[in-house]
Order: C-alpha cells, then sequence, then structure tokens
C-alpha cells in the first residue's frame, strides 16, 4: 500500500521533504499540494507527475484522495492545519514548531486526546539520528548508570542579522529541548539562563552566547551551551554525565588529516548537512507508522513540553530568575 | 520507470539484495527468482508479491519480463550467468567475484566489449563507503598532493575453521585489490607477499597475518596488513601518505566512553555492518545507471584486474619472490 | 649559591617535597626541619645527611643557617608559620590553604605588604603543570579571541568516608578557582552551586555531584563539576569557549590500545600523579625565584582570593543564591 | 659523591648536555673541556666556574679529576675517544653513533669486553623517552600478546640539501633500528628497502620516501617509512601489532583546538623538541649508573647491532635484494 500524501507549503523545507518523498523513500507518493503562494505550488506541481495543487491548505486535507498530511507552512498557520488534519482522522506530520505558542500546542494536544487516535508527529529530528540513538543506547542499556549531568553544546558558525535573542531558544535550542527529554526520558521542571560575555561578533539585538540550565523531575542537570556566532562551525555537543561512567556524542566520522603542522578532522560549516540522514529515517519511519495508525516519534504532547520548556527559558533570561516549568497534566492517552 | 529485476541465488547475500531492492531502494521491483535449490527460491517467492521462479538461471535472464540481473548465486557459476546476460543484452550486477578464475574474467570482459555496450557491475561495495568517498575526495581536492604511499590493513577478529590461506587474498585483502586501486587510479605492477611470525590464534593451514606489497604504475607502493585472527574487532585501516600531507580513513561514528579507568570508542565485531550502508548506495546507483545504459560502479575490467592481481598475490606468497601483475591490454571501451 | 632550607611539617607532602629538594631539583638543600611529632622529624633527619632539627617552627624559621621555609604542616598552622617567615624576612613556600580562612589568608597579605618583600608563595601547583600552560598560552596568543566561558571538571574515583560536602569545594574545586582565575587572568565576580541528583556511590554527608558556577568581571561564565565518586578515574577537564575558538586541556600521553572491541586510552586513578611533574617545576621555579627575592608563583593575594572565593561558594550551595565574591581592595603591591 | 665529568667536542650537542649537567640534572659537575676547536672550549669554559680545558680529547680522558667522559665529538672520533675511556677504565657516554662503521664499533665492543668492565653508553635517547617507555611497558605487561608485526614512521618535514640517501638510514631511522630493537627485546636477521616514487619536493641526491622492511629471530615484521621531506612536521610513530590487540606510541601532548572548521592538535616541527625530556632521563640515568659501575641504557653491543644493521639496510637499498644481518657471536659479557 502506498501513503498519499499531501504537502502543504512547499518552501525550503516543504521541497526538500517532497524530493525525499519521491526519490528516496519507499512506500508514499506526494499527490497533493498547497502553498500560500499558488504559483509556488503549482510549479513544483508541474515536475512531479501525480500531484496536483489545492487552493488552500483546508481543501488539500479534506480531499479524498489524501491520506495523510506534511505541514511545513508558515509556523503561525501550523495550529490551523494540525487541527484540520485531526479534524479529518489523518495522520500529520508538522515540522516543527507543532504551534507558536504552548496554549495553542495544548490546544492540538487536546484535539488529538479527543480524537483518541495517534495523528500527529513533530518535525524534531535528532531523535532520528544515528549518534543520538547510539548515545540513547549505551544510556538506556545501563553503561554509564543512572544520568546525573549533560554537558551540551549547540554552536553555529554564524547567523543572519534577523536572528535575535529569543530565536536562540525558540529555533535553536529547542532541539536540545526536545532530544535531551527523549535522550533520558525525564521531564524538566526549571529552567534558568545565564548571559556570559557577548561575542563581538553578535550584534544588538542578539545575546550571544547564553548558558541554559534545565532541571529534571529526577534531579538530572543540565547546562546547554547556545553559540551561534562561534565562528569555527556548527558543532553539536551532548556528554551525559551518568553513575558509572559518562558518554558523549559521536563526533560526525571525518577523514583525519596530518598536515601543515596539525592533525585534524572536519567540523561541519552547514547545519543542513548535520543530521541531513535522520530526515530520511524520520520520514520513512512516518510513513510505516502512519500505515498502522502510530506515532512513533515526537508527538503532540512533546511539541507541547518543548513549547512550554522553550516559555520558561525565554522568562528565565528576561528575569535571571529560576522559572520553574509547568505543564498540565499528561493524558493517559500518551503513555 | 520501475526497473524489474531477477535474482540468481537466494542464499543469504541473495536475500539480503531482495530485501534491499524491496524494502530501501527506490525504481526497482524484483520479478523473478532462481537459485540451484527449487524449493529456497519458491519459499523466497512466497513471500514476495509480483515475483515468480524459473527453474534455470539461463530461463529467468532470457525472460522478457526481466529488465536486468542480480547474480548472487554460488561464484563458480557467475561466469555462466553474467555470459547470459551480456548475451541477452540486460544490465548484470554481479557479486565478487566477477568469475573464480582470471581466464575467466577476461572471457567476460572480451563478451562485454564484443556486445559493445557497458552492462556489468561487480559488488565491489566499497568504492560506495561514505568513509573511502570522503578519502577519494580529499585526495582528488589536491590535499595531500601525489600519493606515495598507502599504509593500510584488512582485520577480522577471527574465521571459522574453514577459512585457509588462499582465503586471505581471494576473499579478503580482494576488498582493498580493487578499493585502493580505485582509490588512487592507479595500477599495479608487481606484488610481494611477507609472511610474518603466526598468531597462536590461527590454524595449520592459515598463514595469519601475512603483509601484502603491491606496487603501482606511478610508483606508489603500498603494504597491506591481512590479519583476520586479530582478536579484537573488525578493523579496516587505511592510511595515504602523500607529498603534502597525510590522509585516512574515518574510523566509525561511535559513542565516546570514559568508564573502567578507559576513554574509548567502540570497534565493530561484525563485518557485515561495517560496510552496510554501502550496499544501498551501490545498488541504487546499480538501478539507475542500469535505467540509462551506463555503469558507474566497479566494472569487468575492475573485476579482471583484481582476479589477475589476486593471481599474483598468491603466486607471490607461494614462492617469496616479487611477482609482476600483467593484465591483457586495457581495451578503449572502458576509458 | 644553595638555597638553604628549612621544612616545617614532615608528613606525606612534606616529605616528598624534601626528596624532590634533594634529588631531583638543583640550587637548594635542606637543612633544618621541625614536625609537632619530633620523632617522626628526627627520623627523616637521620636519612638526610646535614639536615638537623628544630623544636618548633619558630625557631627553625628564625634560625640564622634557614635561607628560605617550606611549610607543609596541617592547615591550621599555617598562618602562624608564613607570618613568622614574612617577619623574618625568608622567602616562604606554603602548600595550599594559605590559611583556613580568608580573614587569616588577609592578615597574610597585610603583614606582607607591610614588609615591602615579596615572600609568599601558595602552592597551587596546577600553574606550572605543561598541559595549563600550554592552554594558557593558546589563550594569550589570540589563538580563540576572547574567552567566554569555561566548561570544566574535576573528578576523583571516589573519596574516603571522611571527605564531606564542604571538602569539595576548599579541597578539590580549589585547585580550579586558583588555576582559571589564572588561566584567564581575570577575577570572580560572583559564585553559585547547583546539587543535581547524587550519585549513589556517595555518601549521607557528601552531595556529589556539584556544579560550581562562576562570573567574573570580564563576564566570563564557568561552569565547573566537581564529582568526586565518578568511579572512572581521575579526570581533569577544562575548556575555554573563545570568540573565535575553543581550546580545551590535553588529555594526559596514553598509549592507543586496540583490544576487546574498544579503541582506548588510560585515565589516570592516582590524582597524585596527574601533576606530579609539576611540583618539580613549582618548586624548582620557586628556589630560582627565591634567590633573587622574587615570586612568580601564586602569591599571598591569590590565597587570599581563593580563600574568598572558596567562602562564597560554600554559602552559595548552603543557600542557592548567587553569592558576590568580594574581596578587600587589592594592594598595588602585587600589580 | 658528584660525579666529574669531562667533555670531549664542545658543539651544539656537547653545549646542550653540559648546560644539562650544570642545571637540571644532580650529582655530576662538568670539569674538563676539549674540542677540535679550541678557542671554542675556552669559550665554553669561561662561562662555566671550575672547568678548565684540555689540548685533546685524550689528555681530558686521562685527566685524573675526569671520572667520566661525554663524547660529542665528530662522530669519525668516538672510536678513538670511547677506547680511550675504556682503557683508562672510565665510564662514558657517547653520542650516536658509537663509531662510524661496524668493524669499528666492534672493536669497541671487544675492548669493553677485554677489560671486564661495563663502561659504554651510547646516546640513543628514545629508549628513555616517556611514551616508548609505556609502549614497551604495555607489551611486557603482556596486553598485547605476542608481537607479530610493527608499522612505523619517522618523518621530517624537510631536511637540508647536505642530507643524502645513506642518512635516511644511518642519522634517521637508525634511531628505529635502535628503539624496535629494544622495544621488543628480539633481535633482526634480514634487511629489504623498498623505494616507492620520490616525493617533488626531494632533490637528486635523496630518495625520499623509502620503506624498510625488518624480519627478527622471533619473525616480528617490521615495516618503516622513513620520509623526510613529508612537509606536514616532525612526526614519529609506532604501532606494534601483538597476538590479541594493538599498542601504539602515544601521539604528544597538545592543546586540542576547535576552530576554522577543523578539530585539530598540534604536530611538532622541530625534531630537537619531541624528545627533548628524555634526554634529561638519560643523562641522569648514565650520571647514576657510572657511579656504581653500571650501564643501563643502550651499550656498546647495541650500538654494534645497530651499525651492523644499518650497512644491511644500505645494502639492502642498493641491491634491492633481502639482506641477512649478521653479527659477531654476541658474548656472554652483556647478558
Amino acid at each position: 500500500m502506498t501513503l498519499k500524501i499531501g504537502v502543504v507549503g512547499v518552501g525550503m523545507i516543504g521541497r526538500e521533504h517532497i524530493q525525499r518523498l519521491g526519490n528516496k523513500l519507499v512506500g508514499a507518493q506526494v499527490v497533493a499540494l498547497n502553498d500560500v503562494n499558488a504559483k509556488q505550488a503549482e510549479d513544483v506541481a508541474a515536475r512531479l507527475p501525480g500531484a496536483k495543487t489545492y487552493s488552500t491548505g483546508e481543501a488539500l486535507i479534506a480531499a479524498s484522495e489524501v491520506d495523510a498530511v506534511v505541514v511545513t507552512s508558515w509556523g503561525p498557520t501550523h495550529e490551523t492545519y494540525v487541527l484540520a488534519a485531526i479534524k479529518a482522522g489523518k495522520p500529520v506530520f508538522c515540522e516543527k514548531p507543532l504551534a507558536t505558542t504552548a496554549a495553542a500546542s495544548l490546544r492540538i494536544v487536546e484535539a488529538e486526546v479527543a480524537s483518541g487516535r495517534h495523528l500527529v508527529q513533530v518535525g524534531f529530528q535528532r531523535r532520528y539520528d544515528k549518534g543520538y540513538r547510539a548515545l540513547k543506547k549505551t544510556i538506556n542499556d545501563g553503561v554509564i548508570g543512572a544520568p546525573l549531568m549533560i554537558h551540551c553544546a549547540h554552536r553555529n558558525p554564524s547567523v543572519p542579522e534577523a536572528y535575535v535573542s529569543d530565536m536562540a531558544i525558540v529555533d535553536t535550542f529547542i532541539h536540545e529541548i526536545d532530544a535531551l527529554r527523549w535522550l533520558i526520558g525525564d521531564d524538566y521542571v526549571s529552567a534558568q539562563v545565564i548571559v556570559p560575555r557577548n561575542t563581538r561578533h553578535t550584534h544588538a539585538m542578539l545575546d550571544d552566547p547564553i548558558i541554559v540550565l534545565l532541571a529534571t523531575r529526577n534531579g538530572v542537570r543540565i547546562d546547554g551551551e547556545v553559540f551561534v556566532n562561534c565562528r569555527y562551525g556548527y558543532d553539536i555537543q551532548c556528554q551525559v554525565v551518568g553513575e558509572d561512567g559518562i558518554a558523549s556524542l559521536p563526533e560526525p566520522e571525518s577523514v583525519p588529516l596530518r598536515r601543515d603542522a596539525r592533525l585534524s578532522t572536519s567540523i561541519m560549516q552547514d547545519w543542513k548537512l548535520r543530521f541531513i540522514d535522520s530526515y530520511d529515517v524520520e520520514l520513512q519511519d512516518w510513513i510505516e507508522a502512519a500505515k498502522t495508525g502510530k506515532v512513533n516519534g515526537p508527538n503532540a504532547w512533546d511539541g507541547y513540553f518543548a513549547a512550554v520548556t522553550a516559555d520558561a527559558c525565554l522568562e528565565a533570561k528576561r528575569t535571571g530568575a529560576v522559572i520553574p516549568i509547568v505543564t498540565s497534566p499528561r493524558p493517559a492517552f500518551y503513555d
């Protein structure tokens, strides 16, 4: 059986997923497209045999030929389309964020619970990364004992001028927020943000770097550096300190060089390449789960939890205080 | 267009490729099966919708519904099936070895040249490994200047009792023979084999380890350790020393651990996993090339060259002498 | 000229320094010994040609044959002996801590300033470690730009039962307190302490691990993990994140092994060996500086600053609050 | 007791040893100097209290105030001075080579045996290097089982124009010749030399790189790359492959950097710094051994063995053949 997919939003990430679904993954076909820019949707459809365009996302989602939906439109529209998919009873893969506010994310959670079916997956792709999975397996196998601390870092070589302070949390550290919670199977209870001296490579609207401190229900303490003008590369570090040892995220494979008085490996520059393989694994897994009415990846609750945590981090940064992370009660539906 | 594939030989590697073609790759469908063990072919067909069995490999190859052939039968039958595929004008992917003798490999080369079409690819999968490709790119980009030497090693933790001395060349080092020639774009001109003290972990019929010395047309010198009872793991090392620097094959990604007084990463034990990803890339590339009448991977000439080189290594080991590596003239067809 | 040295306190560390002064270093001779345990002093003197014992530390310090003093007695006696040495106008090398309270340390600072001569060096040996020096040189050379953050860790495999919570600061992290301040040439302005979930390997009187957060005058933020029952080894980590790159403390040299499915190097178990070479460099430097009336190493002000910082860390841990680090005005004498 | 030392030859290496004996080591004093350039000896003596000059090396060696001799003169004079020291019954430390021919080295061996006293040490300093010692301990502890192969490399960034082909053996690889024999406690029985394509960075009188193949009595096989215009640094590699695992020479400590898209450590450029610490350990050990009439380091037999091996390597390179390494019978004196 081929899963017939409609894609809402054919910007860069939408077109990448369409490419992926058509040329690299199995068991799915993109049959429907929509974009706020109708011309762009038509251009993409013209190069995609068997796909047609719809004038609205809602129409696409309601179309009988569409089995499942991929939402890659502008963030503020996510809530509408995800709710529509739930209403239509169709599996939906929504790129992060699930919604732009915690309240909107919670409405999605409530709608999904009310529907009684598991339909929503959020595009936190790190859970599908080979390195993170190996790290999680190491932890789960008990190799390092119970986790006590996580030291991590999310570094970009540089960011565009339009990137401002809040984005360090909601666009960048949001990946750690989801991935670390999944990694150790624990929930956050408080957040604090520390602002070191700014690098001279930042601009007036961006505090860079920052350090986010999170505490979990089990007492694990996380310090996460976010440094988006670090110059030297796109570098994701994650070290989990356990009772019996320490395990770290693998460095990406690289050709070791002895040259010019240095023994070196390369550090990636382009964030899009760092987890490129994980997008394939993620979407393939979603296709297979969607066919059987399941969600294996990050679900609506995870998307909501990430939103609440991000809000707490933002408030922590604004106030300098330790901010509790408080969510609605977790529905048994997500157990 | 879907490439309709017939598979001759449904043993372990055959079934793996069938699985791969059905579940992971795009653009192909397995429609025909044959095996010397008819029952086994029927069992596999029973679980593969749209596939039927043929009583002989020749019948399968000739069948009009078969666009292209995968040969994963017992080595001694490779020549027959590859020649049949050439005769039928169908693309054929043949697992290594292309044939069990250099003479048989040459017959295939001659048949392909006579056919005037590029049809044969040999299953040397390392050319599709991410690490080897990155290493080749580093060399091609001129980062280390002209290659002068290669130090390499092919180590297995252990081998079954049935593994005897010649297999260290024809089954094990054969991968280096093809991969290194491709890596530096050069041909071998002589071989020598050195036999160190045997490890106590070997048996009477197996000299282990050995060191193979190869010289190339450009004067590059290769020393290749083959050590198939090294105990500690499956470990493939390759270091290319150039005029301006040294580049090495990346170590596979692994979770760094600090535990029990050691800072460590893991070394694989199972050779099947070391290049597992490369099989997918290899076969996907073959599918796409086959559709356009091309062969991008190791071709019949490469298979023949490997066979001649392996023969020279065997003689070098037997005699202790430096043995010239002499092939038929290379047909312009392969330029 | 040979510097004639008197040693007050011939316990383990005292005897090690005596050994060092006699057999490995040049330009000094131990001529006088004192210990609260007179018998022990006599035993050591009996094996040390040319050395005699004194009934009190004060008498030793006052003795005309003594050019310079090494204080390796019990911590609570340090203040008395260091003040006596200042009064006698003799160079004094005092093992850490300079004194057991910040107030006492300040009295030493004031006495030294009043004396008008640079006489006091504190035994913070890390400033003499090859790795720390290489790291400092890297920073000073501008290789990573201005420091913004330091991530560090001080881990012991285990500690004796008598080791309780405060000691994580005053005995263990005290080394980072001095070394990091020297490393980046900056002063601390506040401290915070975070207490993660305790490891099951600790005991009721010891919170382990803890994370110390320090802020400096220049806005550099330090997170320092102290984990003294980490099981796996004695491991000192220090990573300085600068505007243009990151530099780390080198791992100690170790034989790389491929064995038992792991690629590994060893991690030390015994803290006494980690900086063993630095003790020689430290004391040799002190000898040479003492002869010319200088102090190159950590001085009384550094000892005082460390004491004030440690007090703030203790209070921060007790209260959970961010505690300002406030010292007396720094005398121009120490510029 | 202070060992009174006379130094014959006050060129660069002689002056370094004088500096070392005076300022860093204990238990010795340089009291006598000689050089073929009398003026240079006087200049050095003028800055060395208590040292006087002698008009000939023989006179210095015979002088009653001289307890032991350091020979750092021009290679061709070594034989004369070492024989003179043996005749005088005085311990002698002779920089490598022991003599410029195997025959001359054998005359020294015979003279020492005839004297009945252990007097001669040769300046192969790698035996005193921390890294080599750790590697030897790993092997001796049985961690990797019986050694089967050694892969090693000796690389210099560049050499002066005066450096010609033979020097790759007699000045450069000579260090591996001694160190590897000591490392595995084995003797060589044959040599072969392979000449890869020359690097473009060499000149007409220098084949660079070369690969030396040695076989030992126990069947261990060594491949040693010598590449003296490798451009990228002074790099000494040594990997011992044993029955149960592989152990390697540690890389020198270096500050890990993340900068400019690379994760790197530095590679030394200056060979003089690579083993700088080992010279101190070597000479200190010699001083202490000399006082008790022993030789712990490389002795005259080791110097002779190295000379015979180097001669075989030179012949192997000249002829392209495998050359047996045959020495005089080893005197029981050296057991």
